[in-house]
């Protein structure tokens, strides 16, 4: 496709954090060419104006799909419902798209709907891959459009995933923290830092949206589908719940299981050994691990735990939840879709 | 035993961060007279030199029980192990002590043993109350040795006491987090701006010394004795995972509870407006609340939710773990024990 | 006026941080009666439901001055341009004002239109008193409307002013640095903590508005007229610089100083010794003093020292830009226009 | 020399912050080899185990000079006095050494015993050359000892140079601020984050050790000898205070210049571009900019405005204390030193 070149890839809506940064890590990419960055704000401006830190010289454009340069893939940085009509107009001029929002994550169109609301392109749901890199890796090489995965169901699902295959997991209590870049570039009193700062504030108690996502994916792994089942069945029940922590990226989900039977550390490690030993960005940690180790990384870092007093499984997920948690990982899929080692431009 | 003025109060081990904000809170008390702080660092300096923004203008000693001046009570600000002694020692006097180790918090002996090591003075244990004022106001009012709480445990069994005491906890999660202050003044890696700063750090795994802490008193709670059981006992297994967040003062406890039958959000609010309607240092949010709305103050503010979806409740408390955390708890339990209103410098 | 109870007041502007602290102080103070807090914004909650912390469960209301309860003064919290008029209002029902804006700081109106555009009641400029109490206690005490200082003239005043009134001032300096409270409750790229955090960050160069107050409140002092002047006259050329850094409240103004002759430390420690030996919230301190030391305090802590090497002379002074910089230091005033202690509710 | 592979590097005392970075960019570095690491703390323990997210693999040695691997270049990173000694001994056996202490820093020895103490090695001292990069490119090249500046001294020179090559520097105050990784892998009261957060501390009050370095590489511009001249002449008086903020990584130096003459936004922008217009490091900001702009990188970035109301110049230059501050800074004089691109490997 791409014999005299790169691939040429835009990014739409990269005036957010997580556009932004996608930008970036396509700008500075070895093997892909940035051919425009779009967004309905600031349209005109150098995308470096608006985050300098990203350097990125590109001018901020509006996406106008009928006059779209000739380009192999998008990654697509909008809200949840806005996504997926764009993402249908660029898959029917032939263009692969990574799309970041949630449109195309959930396999249940019923599930989309009770979280979501009407979903605006229900047809293209079948053509989707879920983007977890480390679970779906064949299928997201040959997708024509993957569904980027929350961040939260990142980290939960890289720790979890491991025992769920193996039919381990009974009940599941997933704490998760993150910095304040999982608000994205909204201004209002969880981002001022003079509210954020010096607090630990707790949120959508109950009724997050990851929610849904963690539980269809963890049921596909349990059936040995991986992604694929859309019919309900017996669900893990996972309670899931959110904390905005004062600090700018990382975050970690401390997931908490009742596995259905008794399980020691020994099993566990060798659960996620076999899991996780081949796989360039996913590291086993041997203590407890912060989420600074992972900063500006597309590494998830690992550390398992099993605590016989209460009968339970501890697992500490760690990523950056704008990296691995949103754009380096886009970046991993987009490397894998076109035939490009999966690391490059990410280390 | 103070007709002619103030109780007369010292504080000893005044200058790790417990001990300081413990003298501070009493040089400003309308109702004590802090007549000595005491420590083995500094000694000779001013503690406003050690800690200006406290302003006690007294100068540190070393503690000489034999030379001590007439004195009705002592905050005693040791690490474990050390405590015990110097309490008894105290007690020998007549000083009434109320102590911020975990040398009298744990009932039984066998589990101090466990979790801590050889106790220096069991024979003290029969003698003193734990010191979680809201559970165990009338006997505190009597005590001579309260143990003040651990911080974990102080807003982990405000949130938990009601449904404990109701015999609704079947399983118990706990998922806490705390600022830098909660490490005291320990100079390492977990202190230092630039290793704490931009990090979630999960430590202690599976090991936490609060847990016995916490599992006891939810048993008395269960069993209606208020603490005062040290039979061993069902116990409810309770999950207890601290983590380090970048912030000063603040803690937050995430308490997953699965009940031992439905709960629903009115019959949940309902047992905690029971509990603490007339606290004055407890308030039930109806939003969920971050540990800024209690920085600096002696409030443990909950926010409770039914998670149907899910079969379990999820109960959020925050405390600023220095004040009601330790030191201004510390204080609430002097007012009562010496008559005077237990909001007394406080508010 | 008010043999029969406490003064009565109102917070008008409540909403923004600065009145919402002042409504707190308010709220808590012994001696006043806080009658209502009125705003714009969030009119019918509860001042407690937008500032929790704050704790004051006043109900916010629109001000309407025709149909004002008898009250005795008002702490008016409004953006320049905006004060004017409501104080002018005010005063016209006899009501005595403290002004936290812009609009009566400056004596001379031609500076003020150069600087902020049409004055609204420039008929009332001669009524007004500068409110850095420090330096005009005895006119503050008698005002109708006193103009509370910029934070950042209070903290670079008090350093200097002791320097300016003995003429020895010819070239002053100052770096003023302020965490993002400063910015108020205003949410863009300067408060979002993503961008806010793990940054240091100039802003309006060679063009801040309090310099022309600095300015005119030198030359006062020098002229020995201690702010009364409004003629022009050869100036004390300042250059004032600000910075955000990554805190929520706290202000150090570093100030450099080129004396009009050698200055040695001894002379200069008597020259602030003197002005300040009696001042309850002036501090001098022997070491360098960091703004945490008067977080959340109406204390301003000066450090001062020669600089032979150089012949310069640096002062550092260090405030909480909310607290004495803004709300603490209104009351400070109220105490004193109303006979009440100075420090009473604020220590 | 190095026609058979990549030049060999080692880092020495690699367990500070400063060397601990530097190993993590010669590992990641695609033209030079890094093989070893050593220090005295933390032996046998690799680097990857001490700094995780710099994931260099690894094992911490003793250095033993005598029995050192053929190596061609080495990165000190000791503290002053310790340096001296140790690059002497490396510069026996043929290595070339970029210094990050200040021992080589100073032409004159006098400055430097009156800063210092007693210098290990005064013979050394001709044959090193001041390695701020842009400054003196030439010399570094071919230069066996490179003194790495201090990183106050690289962000003030940036912006300093053009004027004071141009002989327009009459008087200067440099008023730095830096976050608390710049006071290193200490633990005490200022990096514990309970003391170091919240707060902005002024710190060495006229006597900060990197003035002299200042000064005279500032004479050493108006001299047109560019670092050469070692004769006592009359000086630019600098005044030169720090601060410490409560960030991780960042640096911005505030540069307050009397001019000797008048000098316009014009000329003075001028000056900056024809300094650096070619310079791949500096960037020239239009508007004020922040340190989180240039954070990880080796980037400086200036924003200069004339102050026609003061008669001054403000010059605001910002880095990242780690990286073009010390430890990026390194490895650009090492990529010069070796005739490999300036940029490999930093961008």
């Amino acid at each position: 496709m791409f014999a005299d070149g790169s691939p040429r890839v835009i990014v739409a809506g990269a005036t957010g954090f997580a556009g932004a940064l996608a930008a970036h890590l396509l700008w500075r990419h070895p093997r892909f060419e940035l051919v425009a960055v779009t967004g309905r704000a600031d349209v005109g401006r150098r995308l470096e104006d608006v985050y300098p830190r990203y350097r990125v010289p590109l001018e901020i454009e509006e996406l106008a799909i009928e006059r779209l340069p000739e380009v192999d893939a998008a990654i697509v940085a909008y809200p949840h419902a806005a996504a997926a009509p764009t993402v249908g107009a660029l898959r029917e001029r032939g263009v692969r798209a990574v799309d970041l929002s949630a449109d195309f994550r959930l396999r249940s169109l019923a599930t989309y709907e009770r979280t979501y609301g009407e979903h605006p392109r229900p047809d293209l749901l079948d053509e989707a891959v879920y983007g977890l890199t480390e679970l779906h890796r064949e299928r997201i090489a040959g997708a024509g459009i993957v569904a980027n995965p929350g961040c939260y169901p990142t980290a939960s699902l890289l720790a979890l995933a491991p025992l769920a295959r193996a039919g381990l997991l009974e009940d599941v209590v997933i704490d998760a923290k993150q910095g304040i870049s999982g608000a994205g570039r909204v201004y209002d009193d969880t981002t001022h830092l003079s509210m954020a700062g010096e607090n630990i504030l707790p949120y959508k108690v109950a009724e997050h949206r990851h929610r849904p996502e963690i539980e269809e994916q963890l049921q596909a792994l349990r059936d040995g589908a991986a992604g694929d089942s859309s019919q309900p069945a017996e669900r893990v029940p996972v309670v899931f719940q959110a904390h905005l922590v004062p600090l700018d990226q990382g975050e970690l989900a401390s997931c908490y299981v009742k596995p259905t039977r008794a399980l020691e550390n020994a099993e566990l490690h060798e659960l996620l050994a076999e899991a996780y030993r081949e796989e360039p960005f996913v590291e086993l940690a041997d203590a407890p691990t912060g989420t600074r180790e992972v900063r500006e990384t597309n590494f998830c870092r690992i550390f398992a735990a099993a605590d016989p007093h209460a009968g339970k499984v501890i697992l500490l997920s760690a990523i950056d939840n704008l990296w691995k948690g949103t754009s380096s990982q886009a970046v991993q899929n987009l490397n894998l879709m076109f035939g490009i080692p999966e690391t490059e431009g990410l280390l």
